[in-house]
């Protein structure tokens, strides 16, 4: 068995997976505890302000600690927040080595964790499956790295790039499986994001149903205990307080028109963010920056084609998640994307990075070409 | 090994599927003869008019056919065509056993061949790897069974389902691997149709280029001596005989026009066939069925929006491949079908049978849901 063992990162990996509906603002973390080729202590990472991955690895192992190595999905903080620092945990456990998959993300403190560490005497390594632990955390990282979450775009069309018909007639075009993963996609996000068009035409809600999510009990419990906010983009207002949107929960509504509806919204359990305008409209990037700084780590957009298209043309979309339906709506049908482009040269590039079948539906998850 | 033994089947369709470029109006097939467990002989039939596969594997075979049993992808012949009935030769090589994947899709003739072998004392069994055997033969097997060909249509999309600029402009927006694919489909196609809006807009040629095909050397040089047959739809004679089309090489017009034009295609070449018309078109549906009276097999249609549209309502398409590229052309650029329809009921149903990436493009097979 190597040094550093990509099979116990493997399992760590694992474990912070369990966390994806549950732990944001803070990330996905997991830890293995291993002595003498042995896994001895695991943990991961639940949610805010309870215990993180490390302080429950080292629980289980107890004093099999001592003269063991910690692998961890992300170098142990080092720093009091809400949980005292899981360097000092480790140091006063008696580890002999940690294995971290990547430092952390925010520039001002990458390496301190480590520091930590190695000043005690313990020897460390970073960077075992990083890319894995990197893609489980892209909304942390996003928010650490540029100050913005990571917003994915979820889109449904048919075959031939429709979504509704010209009429304005529109259903769930995908069937009940592709319902369940844009479920999931929901429950993983910290803000489920969408427009005035959507909620007025469709009677939206955009809420997380634990019936529908597919997940064993243990996760689904887990997600239902940390809902994404929702939020509704609504530049003017236009949508009613008794629309099923509000009636569903408390809501954020990002607007740029006057404050002085706030107490409104305010009194039926609702928040108002107001946010400067551009062109008319609330300032998308703006708004993604506020949401950032509220600790938003994954968006997800689920909106019409203006205000997908908006984000697109902006050039704010990290990934889209399109679910295809085997149908032809034809030709007179609803674009995809409200995105006037004129010529050739101005097409977005894109690139696909997986497509598989979901029931009888597709779903294609694309991300811009950088 | 079981007395039908699969494997052998197997190993019969592979060698037929070498003439898949090849054999048309012929169906594809290959035969396999095996004594004491061992393949003593192989074949596969090539181009209409010489030996049928029976005939080679028989040869190669020689006298170690005597009490064996020949694995054939398809009934063995039992009437005079351009050569002598494959059942006979079997029978005069004196093999014991015949095993067909399949009867003659005739219904008129179907169970002739292995009736007659039967009567001379062969054991004769039908029916395996029967599904594989009808996929390879898909377009014989439409026209053997009713009458029309098996009609294949090639779209090329960006990920929102466009295929060209509002103005018009527009360019391969997929890789050389999916050109390569293209390619592949055309030259195993029996005609390869297209409308005079293409050949009028994009200068299109439909030829099947060697250099492009990213076949073998043998595989090329077969494709090369049985091109598809180049049809333009052009029910009012718009594209002129100097067109690239028709420099190309000899072609097939179908239209509804004066057959007074029929001298001038004739004397550069092509030939004229005067379809009824539908609506002010050509009536796509007799069209095939003529095409299919021609011994046309498999007819691929790479046209624009509106003729590819008008195959798709009028229920006359049997499978879309369509190459999706990774780009967004967005919601002014042209749509894939011309395929105006009003409400959501009267969305086409589709069944998505295959996706997978060619180069940075992807690929789905898709299938009308009947």
């Amino acid at each position: 068995m190597s040094a550093n063992d990509p099979a116990f990162m493997a399992r760590a990996l694992e474990l912070a997976r369990k966390g994806v509906y549950s732990t944001h603002p803070n990330p996905r973390v997991g830890c293995v505890i291993v002595a003498d080729g042995q896994i001895v202590g695991e943990g991961w990472h639940a949610r805010a302000g309870e215990p993180h991955a490390e302080v429950h690895a080292l629980r289980q192992a107890g004093a099999r600690a001592r003269g063991a190595t910690a692998y961890v999905t992300l170098e142990p903080c080092s720093h009091h927040g809400r949980t005292p620092p899981c360097a000092d945990a480790l140091v006063a456990a008696g580890v002999a080595r940690v294995v971290a998959a990547m430092q952390d993300p925010n520039p001002q403190v990458a390496g301190r964790g480590l520091l930590r560490l190695a000043q005690a005497g313990i020897a460390v390594h970073s960077g075992v499956l990083e890319e894995e632990a990197r893609a489980l955390n892209v909304g942390f990282l996003k928010r650490m790295e540029h100050g913005l979450p990571f917003v994915r775009v979820k889109l449904a069309m048919s075959l031939d790039g429709r979504t509704a018909m010209a009429s304005g007639e529109s259903q769930w075009i995908t069937g009940p499986q592709a319902r369940a993963a844009v479920q999931r996609l929901r429950a993983r996000a910290s803000v489920v994001l969408t427009g005035a068009d959507t909620v007025l035409a469709d009677d939206a809600r955009l809420t997380v149903r634990p019936d529908e999510l597919g997940l064993n009990a243990e996760l689904t419990a887990l997600a239902m205990t940390r809902p994404p906010q929702r939020l509704l983009v609504d530049g003017r207002l236009r949508v009613p307080l008794d629309a099923a949107f509000f009636r569903a929960g408390p809501a954020l509504v990002a607007t740029c028109a006057a404050a002085a509806a706030r107490d409104r919204y305010h009194d039926d359990g609702h928040e108002l963010l107001a946010v400067p305008a551009a062109n008319g409209h609330v300032d998308l990037h703006k708004l993604l920056l506020a949401l950032a700084a509220r600790g938003a780590n994954e968006v997800l957009v689920e909106a019409g084609p203006r205000l997908a298209g908006a984000f697109a043309r902006l050039g704010l979309v990290d990934e889209y998640q399109i679910f295809v339906a085997p149908k032809l709506l034809g030709s007179s049908a609803r674009p995809l994307l409200d995105l006037p482009l004129a010529r050739m040269a101005e097409a977005r590039a894109l690139t696909i990075v997986d497509i598989r079948a979901v029931g009888d539906d597709w779903r294609i998850v694309a991300l811009p070409a950088r």
